[in-house]
């Protein structure tokens, strides 16, 4: 009888979480309601300054049993204040700038719960309806900022049932591995006898063309998704072959070319070049036409991924900047980066709208042909509507927005660069082209040692910086008021060794000339009591 | 003069909308507090009823020009209430039950606000934190609801560097992908002087296994992102072969066995099989213990796509449904789905922690080795924090609540079944095993019909059918008070032909026993003055 009651008591409660809206004076209220009229506030009170070591943190989160019984919001909300913000990272901390999130634009929380609360699923129209047009539409206005084609060109092609002009994506990773997917079916597409490799797979495929092998060509500082793809898609890391960098950390074209065709002799078909528009180490784009010349030259496909320098497009003080783009066949660009969208958005551009021929798909349920459904062009399924957020950024943004936004990161790349070459114990290993910049922390004594040394204790001193670096970076990061992030470059000024760096952002638009001078002052105290220093260094001086 | 005025002025009022929060009597505020304080009022209310048409909607999202002035986010707010939110479809609408997506809790919005507050990137440490110990124990917790391993073992490994038990995903999609992406690298791996086909490729892989291809067998009814996975991996959609399945829709294992069989005498390597547990069209479970015993036999991955019935294993009356889950090397589950969560949570699980070794990758400035980085064993890159939401949902809701709104659905599948069975005018064509079941409408006299007809007779009457389910099913829809789904079937009472059904899914907690015998009420209505029968079944009488 009691067992009853209780069941009966519990069913009701249960049905209360999905018909009764957490009472207004409820923890889970106070708290949204505290994100609401003061997010940087919310976020400055309730994440932990001092980081916690990781093997604390992972003690609240070891029982691997799904809890049996039931747990009240209220509780659980109070639990994950202390368990999970208070330990997340201020990603939008004016002084974490080591990142490549940003600040928010505050309206994007109140669309995002006005998004989840819809709960629309975009692959299909019988399950988001006008959220399909709207992201067909979004996809349209990001293919036009990058290939700038006449309105005309989108009437036909942006909602047609046949095409798409793009495909939203979770990522830039997903976004990398849609345009190569689509540029691997291309080239090994159906012909006579032969089905295609969509149908008959990457050996058949490879014996009915009589290559070799594949081959992708991208520069060395190519971001890692594109291994990912290699992998994948059956081609193999090893054949996505990296080409060195000039100085500036942009492709050299002429060792492309030469690479390419040492390739093609060898019976290996060069399918596709990527270029970076935006390293994600140091932000530089490769030099796009001379890569979309030698593309023509080879036949293959022009991918450029511009998950970080696409927003760059808006300015146009700027946009020359990526010349060529409009060459490219594929574009993948981020809008969870510069844009400032929410984490997980990301777009693959195609500049041909029959591109996704190579890769469409139906099922008998849903993205039956001549559908509308925007499955039947992408690598994912079921997927929330995004790009109702990316809608509002550009449209209450605008153009001029975002061009003020951007025009403004680099003048303070610029700034930021200045200050670092004019301090005496720092040094810039990379100049901002975009945002972007990297540099290290060089005791003058240290300078002046190495001028001096021979080349076994260079090597000896270089080792010793970077351990000494990536030592300051870390405690920088423990101690919580300001975050950069560190990469190993292979700069001409430390004769090409591996060389570890600081790596900054500077694209959150509450970084202030401030906050960064404040930045090197307090780095130029960590190093002042580094234990690395101490243990490695000195003993040079 | 005047233009740098302006330029100030927008350059503060764009910094304001990264500063100031939304303004409580906003328009953007009281769309929230009424999406707060009363969501099913709201999408009632805001959702138009009756559809508009696609090309009408279309108008709206027409220019692909990025708007060059910045907006009011009032007036962007009441755009998108008119032309985005009128137009949504009613996706938690109790009588809408053609769809997988459900009511979703109240706190999950809140929750979903904060979430994207934190704007964590899940990638790495770095920028995410507790979010990583917290999504490696949400994975923990549906590895431990699969496989049911003793604590210790999730102590060793749930927060080990160097493993994953599991990887979240935007959706099923790309956990079906990750799935067969390890099952294919852990066949073709490193050996000897080959560095495996992550590194080498496919092709190089088969030339040194000596094999002629590769093959994966799955049920009919498997999953469209299936093809897609094969498409994508190298393998080619004509090499995932479709084993026919029995009259309740499960695979006919002694057919997979003897196509397996007949593969292998062909140099063809079975790579993996794939169960299915919950197919999407009918909701059946693949005999997952006989196929594990195929698979063992073959020495081949076992890959079980429980996208839909995985969160079957939270009720302990209905998860021996899935026995021989436990057996699979991975596992998909979709916690979008029957878990409750808002779009973009899909989940890929690994029996063996060391699977994931197979994909792992590294970049400099993140993934590095011994870091806890979760990107190191992703398809994806960057992504959000949506673990936050399944780990809300498991703790608020609980494996007792989970269990109730599971049986409760497949009971009131049962319940819907017999309905439909009692009505003379209805036909169930599969029975429900979880909350999925297809039917079709067909008027007695149609039946009777049927009886006597000769066999072209028959096809003739089959297609009609088709055409008159096909029309019911658009105009219920168009008519906006309910919504059914269809799909195409063969089953035995059609004489295997395709034939169109209705299709349901009952796991909206809020549909009631009303609500269904309502439904069919309407679609007795629809039918009665549905062009379709006029023109194509009424000369039959």
């Amino acid at each position: 009888m009691s067992d009853k009651r209780f069941a009966v008591a519990s069913e009701q409660s249960l049905m209360r979480v999905f018909t009764v809206p957490e009472a207004p004076d409820s923890t889970l209220s106070k708290i949204e309601a505290e994100i609401s009229s003061n997010l940087a506030g919310f976020l400055n009170e309730n994440i932990a300054a001092v980081e916690k070591p990781l093997h604390e943190i992972e003690r609240d989160f070891e029982s691997a049993q799904v809890p049996e019984e039931p747990m009240f919001v209220s509780a659980h909300a109070q639990d994950i204040m202390e368990k999970l913000v208070a330990h997340s990272v201020h990603t939008a901390a004016p002084s974490f700038i080591g990142h490549m999130t940003s600040a928010l634009p505050h309206f994007v929380l109140p669309l995002s719960k006005l998004m989840v609360g819809l709960n629309q699923n975009l692959v299909k129209i019988e399950t988001s309806k006008a959220f399909t047009p709207l992201e067909r539409q979004v996809v349209g206005m990001l293919h036009h900022m990058a290939y700038g084609r006449e309105q005309k060109f989108y009437d036909k092609w942006m909602h047609s049932a046949k095409t798409s002009l793009g495909a939203f994506c979770s990522g830039g990773t997903v976004a990398n591995i849609t345009a190569l997917w689509i540029a691997r079916n291309c080239l090994l597409k159906a012909e006579g006898d032969f089905k295609g490799i969509g149908a008959q797979g990457l050996v058949s495929a490879m014996f009915h063309y009589g290559y070799k092998g594949l081959a992708v060509l991208v520069s060395e500082r190519g971001h890692y998704s594109l291994g990912k793809a290699a992998d994948v898609l059956g081609i193999g890391r090893d054949n996505f072959i990296a080409i060195p960098t000039d100085e500036d950390n942009k492709v050299d074209v002429a060792a492309m070319r030469k690479e390419a065709r040492a390739l093609e002799a060898q019976g290996i078909k060069v399918m596709a070049l990527v270029g970076v528009a935006g390293t994600t180490e140091t932000g530089n784009i490769d030099p796009l036409n001379d890569m979309a010349d030698l593309a023509e030259e080879l036949g293959c496909h022009f991918h450029v991924d511009a998950a970080w320098g696409g927003a760059t497009l808006l300015s146009n003080n700027h946009r020359h900047l990526l010349s060529g783009i409009e060459r490219a066949d594929s574009i993948t660009i981020d809008a969870h980066k510069q844009m400032y969208v929410p984490m997980g958005a990301g777009i693959v551009l195609f500049k041909d709208p029959s591109a996704t021929d190579a890769i469409e798909h139906h099922a008998e349920y849903i993205l039956r042909k001549g559908s509308k459904d925007l499955g039947s062009h992408t690598l994912e399924g079921s997927r929330p509507g995004m790009a109702m957020l990316v809608h509002a950024c550009l449209r209450i943004i605008g153009r001029k927005g975002y061009e003020m936004l951007i025009d403004k990161s680099l003048e303070k790349a610029r700034f930021f660069a200045d200050l670092i070459k004019s301090e005496a114990d720092f040094e810039l290993i990379s100049e901002p082209e975009l945002c972007l910049l990297t540099y290290r922390y060089v005791p003058e004594k240290i300078k002046a040692r190495l001028q001096q040394a021979d080349e076994q204790t260079k090597l000896d001193i270089y080792a010793a910086l970077n351990r000494f670096t990536a030592s300051m970076q870390k405690r920088q990061r423990e101690a919580g008021r300001s975050f950069v992030s560190r990469t190993r470059l292979t700069p001409a000024a430390y004769g090409y060794q591996p060389t570890v760096v600081f790596r900054v952002v500077l694209a959150n638009p509450l970084t202030s000339k401030a906050i960064l001078k404040d930045i090197l002052a307090e780095q130029r105290e960590l190093a002042a009591s580094d234990p690395m220093y101490k243990k490695y260094l000195s003993k040079y001086l």
